[in-house]
């Protein structure tokens, strides 16, 4: 199959570290900001062995490549659009997180893909994760019986961050951007629907960041009375021993687990105190999405979940940028 | 001093394990529910040499015996009406948590002591946790810079509870009862001031506990867009290793410390990656309220203390009960 990369401000390394393990070629690159510059993934891509043409404009890239996949790494405000264009050329999309940053944006790409009825993923690499995805499967199989709450954490470093974090038309907030992870593993995990979504954020202290939100908790509901919480924060201090502090911990009926410093914890009635699990996930997310768009597999993300995450972060930043809760339709 | 000791229905081990540490004699004990025996109460008291005379009714104890000193340990839907009795008559209250179940309660005890002018002091012993208490030190003295956001945790082992568990009236609820604990934290680690709660809360699959909630899930906003989430459950397993998994994780422009497992864990800019810090308190609940009350101290946990926490246990609930945003008055 043949792949079109658009775009430099994403999860790239996904697709290229998934490459080797495909049959796929990559057959062009192109940005969609001027600003953005393609020759360091051009090189990433000759390194692989691949020759892709570069291109000045997706639309054009498309017509000419007729690539079978096409990934998307932003600018995250050109994500709705450019998926868009992909849809209606038949086109399997493997697009950088959140998917749209307007609900409006998000109805189109909701609508484009159905009528298209291609494959659609967003790069939510942690269900990749070893122990995002060991809990998952413990989960699944019962471990903590009935779900009843979820507390999540995503902490970064912030260190520099280039000017498109700046600026939240481009951005797009840092509840869609870091949250987003939050919201698809509340989903994933429970396979409830969300009811509705409470959050604040807050832009205050953020060492220059312009727009960029540092801190937020979202605080959401969903179906059978279970609750999620969301922290969400980039203070992390440059001296953590890693750029990530993502958490989850699950309460059930029948136990509690968790996530926590890449290790997964399990606490069970019947139990033996609190057991630390082995982590294991033996799937990789390009090769994954790849496979799915030929057929081959059940992925682990569809395009109701790239959907799905991304109106909740719309929902949850409306609700913080409103100071209201918000219902989901 | 004299103390009289009413109730069981709560943390009197905080007294009886503090009374050898002070001058303090037990001079009265009475329960202020027919059900509720003090024999248990008595046999201790006399354990540590005193000789406290049983009473039936509150007012009469506080009459004839004339304290000093009164502990108060439910009913909880008593306590204001109790804490009342007590400050009419000038004595220092030391109360189970949440001082009132009601706001109009809670206004009563605010007017009463502060007329009386008298020491109040709520039995919020996780102040003097070693961890909390170091975490609190730590914190004061800037090791996280200017605090942004605090997650924390209440999660209990619900066992089989007695009834009046399972009667709202009685009980005041989940969020009072287990996460006074968490706003009281909030307030002393931040001395920030709350402006809204949002909160929910859920009875379902509370294994035959009546109206006995099992999760719920808090989200404050304090002074200078400081947000806090606190989760609140009954949901860890008889098998854990402990009977509370209490946590907190306090994120700031400098830093992260976190309360995790009876562990101090500090992350700070300039530092050296993952602290764990030694933990101590050289202070204890009781005597510190006894020394208080005769002047001697400046405690830990004063009135405004007792009287902001169960405001904010209240209005959390109202939001929880309401299903809406309840700003602080």
């Amino acid at each position: 199959m043949k792949l079109c990369m658009v775009g430099v401000r994403g999860h790239n390394n996904y697709v290229l570290s998934g490459l080797p393990l495909t049959e796929v070629s990559v057959a062009g690159v192109c940005t969609a900001a001027a600003e953005d510059d393609p020759q360091l993934l051009l090189s990433k891509c000759r390194d692989l062995g691949h020759e892709p043409e570069v291109w000045d404009h997706p639309a054009e890239m498309l017509d000419a490549v007729r690539p079978d996949l096409l990934s998307i790494a932003g600018p995250f405000h050109r994500h709705a659009e450019i998926c868009v264009e992909a849809f209606r050329r038949g086109i399997h999309v493997f697009c950088e997180k959140p998917v749209a940053l307007t609900l409006e944006g998000l109805e189109e790409v909701a609508e484009a893909r159905q009528a298209a009825g291609v494959h659609f993923a967003a790069m939510m690499g942690l269900r990749y994760d070893p122990a995002f995805h060991t809990a998952w499967r413990q989960v699944r199989e019962g471990a903590v019986g009935e779900i009843c709450l979820l507390n999540t954490q995503k902490s970064y470093r912030l260190g520099r961050r280039a000017p498109f974090y700046h600026d939240r038309s481009i951005y797009g907030g840092t509840i869609p951007w870091v949250g987003s992870h939050a919201f698809d593993w509340i989903r994933w995990y429970t396979g409830k629907a969300f009811r509705s979504v409470y959050a604040t954020h807050s832009a205050a202290r953020n060492r220059d960041h312009g727009e960029l939100e540092v801190s937020a908790v979202c605080h959401l509901t969903l179906e059978d009375e279970v609750f999620a919480s969301v922290s969400i924060d980039y203070l992390r201090p440059a001296e953590a021993p890693s750029h990530g502090d993502d958490r989850v911990r699950i309460a059930g009926t029948e136990g509690v687990i968790e996530v926590l410093g890449g290790e997964v914890i399990l606490t069970r009635a019947g139990g033996d105190g609190d057991e630390r699990l082995p982590v294991h996930c033996d799937r990789q997310i390009f090769p994954d999405f790849a496979a799915a768009a030929a057929g081959e597999v059940q992925p682990l993300l569809g395009p109701e979940d790239a959907i799905e995450m991304t109106r909740a972060c719309l929902l949850a930043r409306e609700s913080a940028d409103g100071g209201r809760i918000v219902r989901f339709p």
